[in-house]
């Protein structure tokens, strides 16, 4: 039957290359793995093949994303469109299953050798699920780590249905070992983000930033302060908690980059909240720009650029570690994860937060942190999906007793 | 917004018991957790709620089980139709993706505090995402253990989703604790299977087993073998190892009870398979009857009546090392799984399988084994299931070094 | 296998009523039909089921919407979030899909008698054929007019699906006989729409009409104009159509209240472009309010109140002819439809919409028009769903020989 | 928004050619409409495209048909595997949904400048529903035609989703005409099924003929019966219906070939009864022998040698009026078809039928009837649909008043 199977369909003719499956569904992996995908494509033993769903096709989170990665000269194999509105768990979980039933389609039809999963967005698990039932080899970038919402559950589950492992740090792969892998299938290999934050050079201008989005226009040659507050799926109570941080912003008074929250559940509510206070409370949101997106190397200038990253955006915990700039961590999003000094947590309470963020301007800036760098994350992880034998039956690997780290 | 999503939907009216939605996707589910589902059923504090959906449905597999679980004064909640035909694996994973999204709009109908999820069959992982994604409590049953097939990612990936385990013996309670979960959270209850046998006091008669499928009678009071041989999902040549087992039943020359495979990718091949010696070379299956399934307390006797089982079932492993039935295990589909000393391996070759089957028949008899059995198992599930405090928020516990078994 | 089927599946409890189901899916159609929602939920003979789907559940286009349904006393049966993201053509195809793909499961469990659908969106057709294929009898509000965009097919191949059919007005009427339905089951009961607009009695404010939406405040003691551009799916350039009557309304320089356009194909361009306008533009919007949608009285106090709607709505040539307020119709949206005096035609061209609308701003207000209106269309509808004998086998019917209207 | 969509997929490269996408359900369509097939493919102007989807992808229905498409050269752009089991009309309908939500991507990857859609089957109506979204020129292949079943219904409401119409016969000619289509686009080409009938020369063997199926062999040389009696999924009692003609064969007592019901609803419990008289009352079914398809040339030929052909099938009005062969049309799925003097109908009554039947073989043979038979069908279509001018807004056309027949 797989043989009839097999010719019943228009699959991709092969060119003896290994063939790799990028599927990408959200803006931030375009941004964050372009050198990993740019030497996956010049490699002269892949065939990549990129696959699109998700919000990455939405214009509102990713205007022209995909023209971009057209010029880019990679071959976009299939694109879907399957986010479901409403900003609820109903339709993440929906829009989760209808990405998992297209790319059944899309991976029968390119037939991989392996599929390249990244991080612990909800989407992701449902696309390595579709790959394990295809008997797809799958890799996994950024597994191991601990944080709070539903992306603890989904990064764990991803590393159960994946077959070689790419973490960014030596706690991950104490994790990902402790958890039944291959250790000769589990490799440290840094964070992309942060290899590529250690290649960006440019400044960025106000004419730049004030190019994005709306509200207020910012002067970056002065002290502001940036905020990325995602919602947190396992939480209720996402618009007070958006709405604490918007108070503290206020009492700090600074000029302030505000990102739109991605369009995980809570969504929203969160959205909502932003317009309810631009349309009636002006005076609060008075000094504060909202952008929904920026290229991603003029993301790490802006980064590097701002007094206080505010929020709970993994870019604090990550990039911010080497760019030495200092956060305030607000809320269970990123709790458990290995963090550098450079981070000062807070709670949901505007007086705390603005503390906080006052603390950290005192401060100023942190010296750099390896603990997730490496030099060429990348090309070490692309001689890994060219070169490791591949296997597809999974076997829990009991792990000699690894004691703590 | 969660308000108003809230009053939108048409919500089963609460009562003030903890309700609890127990998915069954396979007539398998039905009758191993019988004892459960009726403990679950007349517990005052809890509200239960049955959903169908998958091959339950499906008459071919699970003749009038809706019509018996109605029977039982259980409430069936909703019933979805959406197995997709093919019998291979994009049929297999896009039957995942359409079972979790109609199971969205049902959890999201029901509101349960908790989901039990069982085993390993590839539509329940699909079923514990989205119940994860909309923030449900998880309970897993029979999971940490090691096998092959996809069942091996399946079973982990639903413990890294999950928030209660009940798990079926000393080795899985071991594993779940490595993976990271929470020690209060991990029961060790034993296997529901084994108590459900424990108490089948039932003997099988000719009439009765003779009423079942189709083919040649067997007297069940003279040795006859029985097989149950389903796909290995991993695998790419499900129809010759069928036919090797197929090869060893006609060399050993004895009347055999031979289940239809279950309907998991690979099926089509082994029923045709089956379907060919029928029609093409009747005399290899003159002694055979082949019979779709029976109710679970004559399949028990069955077991203890047969003089070997052969095949790749979990029964093999499971219920028939506490009934002392002789076991030939064939492949990789039960691999690494606990087992006692009943159990003889063969791989995938005729004459290998029934040397085996002849040496298990010189054998006889073993003595019961309690790897997997716990009395009360099913009563101490509901126990915990009724009373312990139910989280959402899943957080990796860096296991204390654990021994090894 | 029907037996098996209905005793496996949870339906709501039969009453002995006639039970019918009313599929929602637009903040339109609640508007539009509450009288008859209201008789339907009435009459003692009628079990009246509401269901929720699309993009009445969104908060953007119909906030509260379903808290509203629910203070009404009306059971809702079910509500399914499934309008994909992405405002083009393949959203709204696979929205149509995903629609169907529920309902049937909602379909399933309720098992009505009688699927009432409305008009001609897109949504509908699919809830129509998938009614149909469930063999229930459907009734179908407003077939046989003759429009634009992908309504025209919509509307023909519902009634091609449905059963009972009541029309708004004689050329309607005609047509569906045309089209070979039975004569006797064929009413024309005129437009829920005016028999509402008949009744609607309140008058609106200034602080009520500036309370809703963003941009500017419109005094509605002076003249003002009202417009509602819906994209045309059938078209590629929306953008320029909307663009084009943006200038005509500048030129014309009257406060203005503009509504959103609504979900279908080409409302991603249209609001970019609407969006375009305000932050870039905005003297050209300085004179407008945007507003997404009001309650239904309260459209038709501003429909009463407008010196003159410019757009492409049914509104237009179905309310205003009622209530004698001047229409400028743009493009190909509405073409074909029966309409009064009341109406201008304009192509897509800022200047010829601009003069048209100073021509009717002379004008002034028309008489009142007949030609869609009826005293008591919804107690004509209710009376002929409770009594009429239920068919579910389709006839051709050859029409004899009917000469045009 | 639709230039980035544009560019954002792997659209099949454009060759200057008119696409022309060909949705193969049904292993019916690719055998009746082969001539046409391969006109299409040979045809200088135009770029053919095969999508397959629904049954023609399982092998119980047509094995190897795929590889059969594959070796006549013609290129199959995409197959989905969407048929859900269950055999009754939720899986009937759920089908058609999963269907059109996976023919969209398909589309919108293939970018036809015309979608050809055939006949009457409920998937075709889905596949028709998501091309006109797409704004689509749809061709349509059999409209017009007066059945019972469903398939009345779907037939013409697909006829008003159409913009191209090809029927088979004058009946079907003047209702799309009253309907409101365009006369310039509708034309009756004939029925493709009966200009294949016309060429075919071969001859059917007892050892061609007798290596299909199981059961009894069948000599055809001497009188035999043939019959073919599909599901009426507007009716609940098919499985009585289907004894009823098996209780007319048998008291026929001729040698009989039958082929299994298609996969519409009902087709679950016409299966089991056929099943359950060939296990538990073989004499019943003792002369007859049991066939899911032959190749169309065989099928034709064996047509031709029948005595008498029983049940539903179209083949009876179509092929059989061309041949000649003697036809008992039982019950109403063929109700209101224009038909010749060669058919005998009868109700669901054995007794009734089996004298229709005798009846019938003392009359013998018929002359051939032209109603459905054009020579040179295929030339004709395939010559409109590569130059005709396409347009996609569709306009009721009041038609001039037409005469009754």
């Amino acid at each position: 039957m797989e043989t009839r199977l097999a010719s019943a369909t228009p699959k991709v003719p092969r060119t003896g290359k290994r063939r790799v499956c990028f599927p990408m569904t959200s803006r931030a992996y375009y941004g964050r793995t372009q050198l990993l995908v740019q030497k996956l494509h010049a490699h002269p033993a892949i065939d990549l093949q990129l696959m699109l769903g998700g919000s990455i096709l939405l214009d509102k989170y990713s205007r022209h994303i995909a023209d971009d990665i057209e010029k880019g000269g990679f071959s976009i194999s299939t694109s879907y469109f399957n986010v479901i509105e409403g900003g609820n768990h109903v339709a993440m979980a929906k829009t989760a299953c209808l990405t998992a039933l297209e790319f059944t389609n899309g991976f029968h039809s390119i037939d991989p050798d392996i599929v390249v999963v990244c991080g612990d967005r909800f989407e992701q698990l449902a696309i390595a699920m579709t790959a394990a039932y295809l008997n797809k080899t799958i890799a996994h970038i950024e597994g191991g780590d601990v944080t709070g919402s539903i992306d603890e559950s989904v990064r764990h589950a991803i590393t159960k249905l994946a077959h070689i492992h790419f973490v960014t740090n030596a706690d991950a792969h104490r994790r990902v070992l402790a958890m039944g892998e291959d250790p000769d299938y589990v490799f440290n290999t840094g964070s992309l983000d942060l290899e590529l934050a250690s290649r960006v050079t440019i400044a960025l201008t106000n004419d730049r930033i004030n190019g994005y989005g709306v509200g207020h226009a910012v002067d970056i040659t002065r002290p502001f302060l940036t905020v990325i507050q995602h919602p947190v799926t396992t939480e209720t109570e996402n618009r007070p908690h958006l709405e604490a941080t918007m108070q503290a912003i206020a009492q700090v008074d600074l000029p302030t980059i505000w990102f739109w929250p991605n369009p995980d559940a809570g969504t929203g509510e969160m959205s909502e909240s932003i317009r309810h206070f631009r349309e009636h409370h002006a005076a609060i949101t008075e000094k504060i720009r909202f952008i929904t997106n920026v290229p991603v190397d003029e993301f790490i200038a802006l980064l590097r650029a701002t007094a206080c990253l505010v929020g709970n955006s993994s870019a604090g915990i990550k990039e911010c570690s080497f760019l030495g700039t200092p956060v305030v961590n607000v809320g269970a999003r990123q709790q458990g994860r290995l963090h550098g000094e450079h981070v000062v947590h807070a709670p949901y309470e505007a007086e705390t937060i603005a503390r906080a963020i006052r603390s950290q301007l005192r401060h100023g800036g942190y010296g750099r942190s390896d603990l997730y760098y490496k030099p060429d994350s990348s090309q070490a992880i692309v001689d890994v999906i060219a070169g490791i034998p591949l296997y597809t039956q999974k076997r829990f690997r009991d792990p000699v007793a690894v004691p703590l780290g």
